[in-house]
């Protein structure tokens, strides 16, 4: 544990220093919230709508998120034109596939995502993962309700199924690589009051993966800062609902420090 | 009042219990404030943009809201896909005519709602309904600027003409099915120093609507809901102004319950 | 200084009794605050994304703003639309182009307004003023790297070259209509650690000029209050980050009276 609370904090230093440049095609209800919690951990963020930009703009960045969220056709293309050019340069590619499982749509747009590609890290609650992993799972809205098999082994399977780190949020987080695997106990309820606060790790996660070269590794860094802020911004006695909290919670992201993260951390590695 | 009041407490109860899928095709500036809202209140929000994916989602939906604040010409087709599949159903569908009266693009949309949907409830302000009931008013932008007959007879008319619930919101709020009328008193000067209270109260109306049968008693409940949270929130001695006022609305939204509607609730049902 | 706080006093003045409706073609992802904080300083928003009522609503409107922060080539055309009706009808037209220099799309949708609409008013950082001034700079994603010109130097050869009101933000901010030139010194450091400030800056801006003839005192004045409500902000105890500075930024824009402008107003005329 000590180890990884290490590398975290190494890889928030890093992360801060370099200001990394986040493309976000993502979805445009928590875009606002997922710009600013960028800055707050430390990188820059950048959106774009327009198809005659995307490549110039992806090309810029240093880690690039596809968030599902409120997706169109055009939208799907662009967020596969960006994504290609991101993996080309060697630089993080999330996916987020909000919704997968409720909709055809955002099932096969999730697929083809994911095929075209070739992400680097999935990440969505349990329902999502399941149906792209071919468990069965349902997804009502954006919502899980409901998977046939238990999480730890539904984000193992899609990691070693598709080469890549997938990551379960939840009560409980789930990180895997397909042979190490993860699990994460910080965070509080008030996160599941608010709105898109799935997207927000979004960015969070791949501003830590631009900084951080083990993938795994800057999810579950992720995971714990952003579980971390809202345990300590639940601490606040001006907190009395979702709206004061969400106030803190970004306050508490912007002063997170490794301090923190070292006296609160609950990181577990799985043995296998 | 007694009755009316046990009637919102067994709805709000009911919604809570339920979380009902609330779809919103709604005004994009606002939108993360509705989704927020609806969660508050106990409701899971979702919103789509794609025209491939409206019919599936609003199939799924327990209540719809459609809101022209940002139309354009798409997003009324995707609008009037998604009514009419939840009347089909029987899901409630609120629309929300935002700028009526302002452009003719807005007008006309607003009518086509209107008659291929057939809406179950239409909320605006005095100047967006009067125009849709036929009678003079003037709006600028999105206000309201003066009409030529009082809110009370228009919002009867309104209900009347349409066979719908008609709902007016200003200083006074009014809610009619045509043959009963109802005035709420329950608010705050500082909802109209923010943007969007209006789309936020559709979302907690269209929630209110998919638990309680009498779409009337539920517009009432949504209007006394939040009038009676913006009251609360101005209390709390930290708002000094419409941004703290703002995040105290929210928490105060998410804390609702029973007692506080009943011992603070101003309804009245007009006798004719 | 004295003549100038009493300008700008008188604006705020006039503003707040006329309460002019600004129309925004606007950056989509801070569309709400942008949308609020007009609210708060005494103005009216309002925004379309349909082609079809673009020229509508430009032409009841006191004041448009085209900001290409989330640009598409239909979004380009409707703010060029937008833009011409407001000149015909004398009101006044703010561009900011923000990212121009980031990608060719961009650089050219700004020149492309500048020459088709001739704004009133053109607002941005270093980066991007220069790159349309002909000045080599850097600009990555939306934020200036650097330039090789002072902006006072800047500021005004964009200004005298294009007959316009220009405007730089940054630590120090610029304005000059080619002959005076001003410098504003207020703001804080939280600022920069939230997303498109500058862009709610834009309608501030844009209010202000609908109700003073003279742009450049009416971009002084915008930059003076927001400067002036961000350092009051961060002296309420409660703010601890840039989400709680967030909040109280706004309730002091809400809030900003002259006393507290002529209190701390740093404001100078430069001397050539």
């Amino acid at each position: 544990m000590k180890e990884i609370t290490k590398q975290i904090n190494e890889g928030l230093e890093k992360l801060r220093q370099e200001g990394p440049l986040i493309h976000h095609l993502t979805n445009h209800v928590v875009m606002n919230d997922c710009a600013n919690i960028t800055l707050h951990i430390g990188g820059a963020p950048v959106m774009t709508f327009a198809p005659q930009e995307t490549e110039e703009m992806a090309s810029l960045a240093s880690g690039v998120v596809l968030n599902i969220g409120t997706l169109t056709e055009e939208y799907v293309e662009e967020m596969i034109t960006a994504g290609k050019v991101a993996r080309q340069k060697g630089v993080p590619v999330l996916l987020d596939p909000v919704g997968a499982g409720a909709t055809s749509m955002r099932t096969s747009a999730a697929k083809r995502i994911l095929d075209e590609v070739g992400v680097d890290i999935i990440k969505g609650n349990a329902g999502e993962i399941s149906v792209l992993a071919g468990i069965d799972a349902t997804v009502r809205g954006v919502d899980s309700m409901g998977t046939s098999m238990e999480p730890s082994s539904v984000v193992q399977k899609m990691a070693a199924d598709y080469k890549i780190v997938a990551v379960i949020t939840g009560e409980t987080d789930w990180v895997s690589n397909g042979e190490d695997t993860y699990k994460v106990k910080n965070g509080h309820k008030y996160l599941s009051a608010l709105v898109g606060t799935g997207c927000m790790l979004d960015s969070i996660t791949t501003a830590f993966a631009s900084a951080m070269e083990d993938r795994s590794m800057a999810s579950v860094a992720a995971l714990a800062v952003f579980g971390i802020s809202a345990e300590l911004a639940a601490l606040n006695p001006e907190v009395k609902g979702p709206a004061s909290f969400k106030k803190s919670l970004f306050d508490e992201i912007y002063n997170i420090n490794g301090d923190k993260i070292e006296k609160r951390a609950k990181i577990e590695k799985l043995h296998q």
